[in-house]
């Protein structure tokens, strides 16, 4: 059964493994499969983001944020990210986070969501975004820089709260 | 004669004032109409960017910086912004900023530029970003809180460089 909570202090070494997981493939997150543990945490914790962790049984097995996408005039459209450990998917792990965000961001004050990259490759994802309501709003020419493929594209996703 | 060169700490004050009087209208911008002096001017000089200014006869007319739009895998996309002083409108300030950063851009290394958010409404922004090679690949439903229009939608503009 998983639960998800508001991440805190002590569960950044879990979510790091994850993040490291995750980032390593660079095939899905444009941030450099070998960044530090202290930068990215920093990051996956900023003050300006609500961060939250999936719990299986005890074990962190995904993470998620959700923060206002732009400041000001443009805040009350939210942005979020999302990782599940490797170790755990196809659990529907993603998708209870996503459910979750959603009425989470609802909950924020947010009346929209939009993701700015997406990468188009990431079938998976693309796929799970549709079918939570997102609509592919734009598609970004050569935006990723895929470990495997090269430059390849990233689709910009939107959704109303 | 308007001359283009990178910010120094001592334009500070008077990139500000460009900043303040833009940011007054709430019509082009998501930053709050009464940011601060401290923290508009860390945000356009942070570190991450490149910033410059326009003087034209001693005056700072206007100001932009360019920066990568996302970091790692996706740093090779340039993201921008540009101001120029109400006095100043109407003089060609704007395109010939736009026209500086684009080869400033390419001569910094990146391979295209990314806009993630032109005000649809602001119609000389887009006119003048589509006459110097922009597209437009995605539309923000209701992304911007207008000061006289409400929620208004936002441009997602690219080119190559």
């Amino acid at each position: 059964m998983v639960e998800i909570r508001i991440a805190v202090d002590t569960d950044k070494p879990a979510v790091w493994q994850i993040i490291k997981a995750v980032i390593a493939g660079g095939d899905t997150y444009v941030y450099p499969p070998d960044s530090p543990e202290d930068e990215m945490t920093a990051y996956w914790f900023g003050r300006e983001k609500n961060t939250y962790i999936a719990v299986d049984d005890g074990t962190i097995v995904g993470t998620f944020w959700i923060k206002a996408n732009q400041p000001g005039l443009g805040s009350h459209v939210a942005n979020a990210a999302y990782m599940v450990s490797p170790d755990a998917g196809g659990k529907g792990i993603g998708r209870q986070m996503a459910e979750f965000s959603l009425k989470e961001a609802r909950r924020l004050g947010f009346s929209a969501m939009q993701f700015n990259f997406v990468v188009k490759s990431n079938a998976v994802a693309v796929k799970l975004w549709q079918s939570v309501g997102f609509e592919i709003i734009g598609e970004i020419p050569n935006a990723f820089d895929h470990s495997r493929d090269g430059l390849t594209n990233a689709y910009i996703m939107y959704r109303r709260l």
